[in-house]
């Protein structure tokens, strides 16, 4: 694949190239996609499991997604800044899953579209390596169409679980690290306090930040982001002053209940600083008027006014 | 496939069937089965690149890995309770990898070995249940032959993230949540310390053990268990008190530099209450004595040496 201009292209740090797209676009928006399989449209199910055959299932689940990805692609690309699937629903249909994830990356490369592969990786050292080779890439092969650009990481086994996605920084590729969740349960370790009174995602929010500091780009911003819930407000205004050197990627838009004014504190004075993504809002918007067949029509109308509202939020 | 008696038995409750796998052979181990490829014999990777073609290195690979992990079931079966394999090393391939991975669970569910899928998966609820569906299977088809026994999660998400996995325990199916990692900078979130001086990983332990109090087998250990690290001893004997409802999945021991006496502390005095992992020491043992043609032997020489120096650790 020749590399363009724009958000694909390989020469230029992660964290420039997710800005440059977020300028270029005018957007902050990134799309999950998240193809929860019960909620496809039921006429791209249908015509997957015909052309799969009924002994197929995980073939079929497979097919549809793809059918489904690919409109999806086409209908939000110039809304978004970047895609990010969520490994678990193609994990999910087995190796005909995975290669429908490695197809849905090609598209959205296609489209000139960053990918962060939401994957919430993490392992010891030389494990955390071969992670990073199968989503990142390896230096051998710098170019290969099926790697995202960034991925999720979890951050409880410290920095040697973390260093071998940074290695890929020189090659374009950023990760972004799980501080504040946007689940219910996020507060369970995420909570626990220190004898300062402090969460132990503040702790977490200084690492990442100091991690960080040695793969900055020519924005100020390095390749290693802090995943950043929107569902607890309180705390993003928090964690963005503490962690000058991070892009956030904030989940919970949407939903999950968090609104663009909820998502405001995590960009910094200059409207950078973050992405704010949101999945089902977009995805399956085609149930909120019961239309399946123009469901590509209305994720791209609900993207458009995703990226509008914060667009919005951000210039008050 | 038929259910049997033995390990491999799904109306029994997870943690009940890995302590009889571990009666009936009298042993602790658990072979981690990580095909790092760089170290796989030469001649089965040869073998595997002419039947698969130059041009398909994912292929090949995959083919080298299903070649090796066949004997080396077949090598230790009869001296380890479960097999773990560590699925980066399996993703590393893309689509042929998971198939790979998923022959491999079916050729140990085939010698009656228990089997840990090395995931280490987290994510918030609805994402969790899909990975829990990916790697431990539904209710509709509570027999597959590529799904695993267990998975190794991830607790920074909190309860509802773990919640899913432990749903399949009535198919008896089990999990295992970090708690101590081996690897060097385990401590950087994990020894994060509360008011009184507790690390972190021993708030972890308590939230481990409390929500694994409800899906306890007629053992008395649960479904839910922790992976507790090798390297650091002096905290598996704190943790052995501190969760007395979990089984403890211990990394570690062998290449890690743990010994079988540094991980006794991980068994409470009846002899049980933990499964020790080991990974490169016997997979890779014929490289101790440069003879690649007989690694299926020297895999099961390590592991038998393994086997036997647990027991005896076990009855000092």
């Amino acid at each position: 694949m020749a590399k363009r201009n724009g958000g694909y292209h390989l020469e230029r740090h992660f964290a420039d190239r997710l800005l440059l797209a977020c300028a270029q676009k005018e957007t902050k928006l990134v799309v999950g996609l998240d193809p929860h399989f019960d909620l496809l449209p039921p006429h791209l199910v249908k015509q997957a499991q015909a052309a799969a055959g009924v002994d197929n299932p995980r073939m079929a689940a497979a097919a549809a997604i793809l059918l489904f990805n690919k409109e999806i692609i086409e209908a939000v690309a110039d809304q978004v800044a970047a895609v990010k699937p969520q490994l678990a629903f193609y994990e999910q249909w087995g190796p005909p899953g995975i290669q429908a994830y490695e197809e849905t990356v090609k598209m959205a490369h296609q489209y000139e579209l960053l990918v962060i592969a939401d994957a919430k990786r993490n392992d010891i050292g030389s494990t955390a390596q071969a992670y990073a080779e199968a989503y990142l890439g390896t230096d051998d092969d710098a170019v290969r169409p099926h790697e995202a650009d960034a991925i999720t990481i979890n951050p409880y086994l410290g920095w040697d679980g973390i260093a071998p996605f940074l290695q890929r920084s020189s090659m374009g590729k950023g990760a972004f690290a799980l501080v504040r969740t946007s689940n219910p349960s996020a507060g369970d370790v995420q909570n626990a306090q220190n004898a300062a009174g402090e969460p132990l995602f503040v702790h977490v929010a200084d690492l990442i930040n100091e991690w960080g500091n040695s793969y900055r780009g020519n924005s100020g911003y390095s390749a290693l982001g802090a995943v950043v819930g929107a569902t607890y407000p309180q705390d993003i205004a928090l964690l963005r002053k503490r962690m000058p050197n991070s892009l956030f990627l904030v989940p919970g838009f949407g939903a999950q209940g968090a609104s663009a004014t909820d998502v405001a504190a995590a960009f910094n004075a200059d409207g950078q600083g973050a992405v704010v993504n949101t999945s089902r809002q977009v995805l399956f918007a085609y149930r909120q008027v019961n239309d399946p067949t123009n469901y590509a029509k209305h994720a791209r109308n609900a993207a458009k006014q995703a990226r509008l509202s914060l667009n919005a939020a951000l210039e008050r």
